[in-house]
């Protein structure tokens, strides 16, 4: 973790949500200010509850696909760029809702930090963006970089925007590849789909795919970690990361101890075929030497996250205040 | 090069353009109907000059920042999207150049097609969304794509679009990255550039970069019958192809020939540095391999193309009507 620093005012899209809102405490510790954008669609305004009111932060609602407040990007440092519409399901529905949230809210941010001289930007990717890759664990270098959702489109666009940006104007650009994050304020994926369908109907949980789809689960507090390291020991001028654990974890396995967690009544059901959905990605598992180079290791495994999630969404319910 | 075919309507973009009026003219001889959009900013109707009148292809002039015409895609069994901005370097003086005339106009486009229940999208790409590469000649599965300019990004952003249109839609993609196209109706790129310098001031001809950067320059009559060959004979969902030769031609050769075309008398001056300008990729030779399997051979290589383009521009100026 990086030593606290003297005043280094971060700007952090979407800082209400659920990987934000730990980034923005982390950051507040290390002693940033911290000027949070989001526009509270599926961030939450608890999510900073409990914060101190002591001017070091601050909370801008903040629409992405028109403009990105240039003001607060003014005698920023840096720029966490964690905004996007976080249910990539959606995507096949709308075509447009990952272009205007994903790809156009990025090219405002890096306009916005362009403008104002910002010297680090730091952006969260995805797995996705490997679409259905052979090789595993996969590595950043893998190639073709084929997305199978319009999610993953969007997370590509990104990347090369902040690639170009860095090439073109010197921005310092970090972009990190997430497996499937995971903790207790998750306001969507699959722990958090589980627990809503078996709250529904207690006798039944339907499982999308064949259940066989198998994935790593990063705890949001070693993602948040993990970004920090980068941010403080990465001097490429374009650093990307994937950020996971070793291991992973099948969806059946998830169901099993969803059931299991909230009574045991519910039978287990399969809509079939090796995809959840159009899009879904079944099997994922990153390369993450890059980042343990830096000197970072996950606390938790894919496993003990999956529990960890589990058992605080069993005690207090999915998505509640953390 | 693919046999007649009946009736197969097909819709391009960028059609007017130096590369999309050869591949017009190509598919009306396959005995396709073609509907040519484009915004004649660089295309030009000179280009489609001495077609039949006979109702079997038209030109509607549009805009594809907002919108593509969606009453020319019905109907359609194919889209070539080819519109793009053809000047990498005006995206670091106005980087909503290409977010709007690239990636914008490939949603757009995807989108008309989708609703149109078109079966195959094509898509011009670029060897720039390697980025700089480090491995010669660079095959399609090379990795990270990490694009230097804002024209790169946007080529890759359009690459993420049709791979995510393929796997949610059904839709058939093809992308094809270019390695330099050059021909006699080119109005834009190196040898096009050096000749207008030389007729501005034929005492000096100023090259950007130390002039060791090398490259591969592919025949656009070549480019197209590679195109087609592709449509013809590949049958993935998404299909990615490298089109270019086995060779490469140095920029200070270019100029040198260029001069030597235009007299002998202007004096060669490098502006030094290993790249012409931000974003430029100093290097470029593109693995084959995948694009001749299928049994397309470039009629001519790299040097036997650019000296074919610098005669034509010697005999009638350069971007004279083909």
């Amino acid at each position: 973790m990086s030593g606290p620093r003297t005043a280094a005012p971060a700007v952090v899209t979407g800082g209400a949500g659920a990987i934000g809102s730990v980034l923005v405490r982390a950051l507040l510790a290390r002693g940033s200010e911290v000027r949070v954008l989001d526009n509270l669609s599926s961030g939450r305004r608890s999510h900073l509850a409990g914060l101190a009111d002591d001017g070091r932060w601050r909370l801008v609602e903040t629409d992405l696909r028109k403009d990105a407040r240039p003001a607060e990007f003014a005698g920023a440092e840096e720029v966490w760029h964690l905004a996007a519409n976080p249910d990539i399901r959606l995507g096949t529905a709308d075509p447009r809702t990952d272009l205007e949230h994903g790809t156009l809210a990025t090219f405002h941010v890096l306009e916005a930090a362009r403008r104002a001289d910002v010297k680090r930007v730091l952006f969260s990717s995805s797995s996705v963006v490997y679409g259905y890759p052979t090789v595993f664990p996969t590595p950043e270098e893998y190639g073709p970089l084929l997305p199978q959702s319009l999610y993953g489109a969007s997370k590509l666009a990104g990347e090369a925007l902040l690639s170009a940006y860095a090439h073109c104007y010197g921005i310092r650009a970090f972009i990190f590849r997430f497996a499937n994050i995971i903790g207790p304020t998750m306001t969507h994926g699959v722990i958090y789909d589980f627990f809503e369908k078996v709250r529904r109907d207690p006798s039944r949980l339907e499982v999308l795919g064949d259940g066989r789809q198998s994935k790593s689960y990063l705890w949001v507090d070693d993602c948040v970690s993990a970004m920090l390291r980068a941010d403080d020991a990465a001097h490429d001028l374009v650093n990307v990361f994937n950020l996971g654990t070793r291991d992973r974890v099948s969806v059946r396995e998830i169901a099993e101890r969803v059931v299991a967690a909230t009574g045991g009544r519910a039978r287990i059901e399969f809509t079939g075929g090796e995809r959840g959905w159009a899009g879904d990605v079944p099997q994922q598992l990153l390369a993450i030497d890059r980042i343990e180079g830096l000197g970072w290791k996950p606390t938790w495994d894919s496993r003990a996250a999956v529990d960890k999630t589990i058992a605080t969404f069993a005690a207090s319910g999915p998505g509640a205040p953390g």
